[in-house]
């Protein structure tokens, strides 16, 4: 028979991200495309202790249906580590357990935007947010960002040009893909503007915990006082990111349509893992586990720094980031960037093409983004300068 | 701030159901409300094995990112089962897992109906299914059960008044609420009339392999020639209903779009639980577990139905279950049924009201359902004189 397609998913294509993974099983391939975590920051041994354990002794309710709020102990520890990390939570604050932050973006947008209805958000931005705005039949403004952040004149223009704007999404944290850091003044503008427009925040944190260098700033959370923003972190950069365990603190009304919303996408998350991160958090000591993690990173983001100062021509660009799992590479105007992704495929190293985060899909890009966390010491050395002779190659 | 709350969401209630299930931890409570399975039918010593052997050999794989689609071999195996029980699958078909059967359901409304489109149900129907629709903007109307499923004649009116039906929702085996079975004719008069009318079918079966009485009837996916059947079935009865694994099979155009969707909600299912329930099928037998579960849930139907047939005064009609984990009392005229379902919750014995599954929300219900599958021996035989005693005063 013919389908008829919903409107909201009829040109709805896969991420191009999760396509480029799939394609990754070609040996000596070098990928610098995933959003992955490093497989040895999966605290292992610990795990399968507790996984274990609760087999042993808890067995039936770590099988059985549960409620959509999520494992109540876990809630009460995600609320008192966002409290101590980043000043988040107030008495009108609830907090809940999603699959992942992924679903913790789509269900904030499925409850606040009608189709047809803007969402704001940095341009470039998460591709998977950016998705799941789309598949709900939101329109995508995009303001283009700069250094520290998203340009706050452009912000105001958006926000005044589209009163039915429902939403601003923003990843004021080592920010997916550009890898940079929302400047202290802007996270106060933003915040501003929203106020000034009446909308929403969702504030998307994923990276929060893995800064390397530099000081912490302010969450946008941390400065709510009328219950504007929902935060969105995850353990997935910490813990796993394959068991899909996030959580998304807001205020209280909010927080509940959004629970009737899950309870109808997968009725609640996988609760044995939700009891797992909740053991682990009672009897590991996650604070030094973050620690490693981010010595991890900080020694893959230098090794590629190093090799990028190193290897490339000094036409291309990139970021220097402060946390985070990305660096952002732009490339001379001489030289087109899809042509280089597709060159760069070809000598089996894979990057994700600028392209894939912009707001506006059918906008070019100079840009690629690297990851560091997933790939070996090795690999990038050896992944950076194949891109960079590749350069040499199209700028020759 | 003032929250606008999208108009798909805005009038949206947590799940009756859901609710009653947190006013469970009441000491010496009953409940035939959940719709859970036993916890006893969870193959623990297995899992447990499987789960250590996970960890000791695959950790990077079972906690890092995966594909959309599901586990590949999971895939393999489902596709293999499903054709061995049901008959199902075709050249043209794809499988995917999904978050359970409740996200398989959701994903396909998303895909298929515009805001205002019409889902056509069996009334009454799965709560969680007609709420995902609802959380869609899609309207439902509701066609009628009798013995042996829908009115066939009211199915065909409500295809000719409603041209904006793009979906036809139906549990053909052991209905939720109803307990009762669709027949042979009425299966094939739903499949003729849903092609008539170029409607899908989404058939919903978590209950399939749990018959413990009477033959097995093909199912629709079986019998369809054409594309127009998304079968959605589940883990969640036969090995952990807390993991979330479900999974669709449809025509592969279909499961593409579906794919797309289920991208953006969660990126993936849970891959450790997939990986699970994918060696749990290669290293144990499957078949002589669910037997297992059929003998078990035998004995507690025989049960429920021994003391209704001993204690419930002939004025009140129910269910004879042939496989499944819910029977359906209806109450006689003279009592109002919300009344009979708040005082039995004074008297700590749970169930849910028939109002809960209706298609229509502000319709009434003389019925209400009971599960088998969850409570003890004691549990049934002490509830039912209860609720017995509970209609002999109200009859009074």
């Amino acid at each position: 028979m013919q389908y008829k397609i919903s409107d909201k998913m009829v040109n709805m294509k896969p991420s191009a991200i999760r396509e480029i993974f799939k394609s990754l099983g070609t040996p000596g391939a070098i990928s610098f495309a995933a959003g992955n975590p490093a497989p040895e920051s999966f605290p292992v041994k610990d795990l399968a202790a507790i996984s274990a354990d609760i087999f042993e002794n808890r067995p039936s309710q770590a099988l059985q249906y549960s409620v959509t709020e999520g494992y109540p102990r876990l809630r009460e520890q995600v609320k008192a580590r966002i409290r101590e990390k980043f000043n988040i939570g107030t008495p009108e604050d609830e907090t809940i357990i999603v699959t992942g932050g992924q679903q913790g973006i789509e269900l904030t947008c499925k409850v606040l935007c009608n189709e047809g209805d803007v969402v704001i958000a940095e341009n470039p931005s998460f591709i998977g947010a950016l998705n799941s705005f789309r598949s709900l039949g939101a329109k995508i403004v995009g303001v283009d960002v700069e250094d520290g952040g998203m340009n706050i004149e452009a912000l105001e223009k958006a926000l005044q040009e589209n009163p039915n704007a429902k939403l601003l999404y923003v990843i004021p944290t080592f920010q997916n893909p550009g890898g940079f850091t929302t400047s202290l003044e802007k996270r106060k503008a933003i915040y501003a503007l929203a106020r000034k427009y009446a909308v929403v925040i969702l504030e998307d944190n994923p990276y929060g915990e893995l800064r390397f260098r530099g000081e912490d700033l302010p969450t946008l959370k941390s400065m709510d006082t009328d219950g504007r923003v929902v935060y969105c972190g995850s353990f997935s950069k910490v813990l796993s990111a394959g068991m899909r365990v996030g959580f998304l603190c807001g205020n209280e009304a909010l927080i509940q349509k959004i629970v009737v919303a899950k309870q109808v996408e997968d009725v609640h998350t996988n609760i044995f893992f939700q009891m797992l991160c909740s053991e682990y958090m009672d009897r590991c000591d996650m604070d030094a586990h973050v620690e490693e993690i981010r010595a991890l990173y900080r020694a893959k983001c230098d090794k590629m720094l190093e090799c990028l100062d190193r290897e490339m021509p000094e036409e291309v660009k990139y970021t220097r980031p402060e946390g985070g799992l990305f660096l952002w590479c732009t490339l001379p105007e001489k030289i087109d960037s899809g042509a280089f992704v597709k060159k760069a495929v070809e000598k089996n190293v894979f990057v994700v093409p600028g392209t894939a985060f912009n707001c506006d899909e059918t906008k070019g890009s100079p840009s690629f983004r690297l990851n560091y966390s997933m790939p070996s010491m090795e690999e990038i050395e050896k992944g950076i300068k194949i891109l960079a002779d590749l350069v040499k190659e199209m700028l020759a």
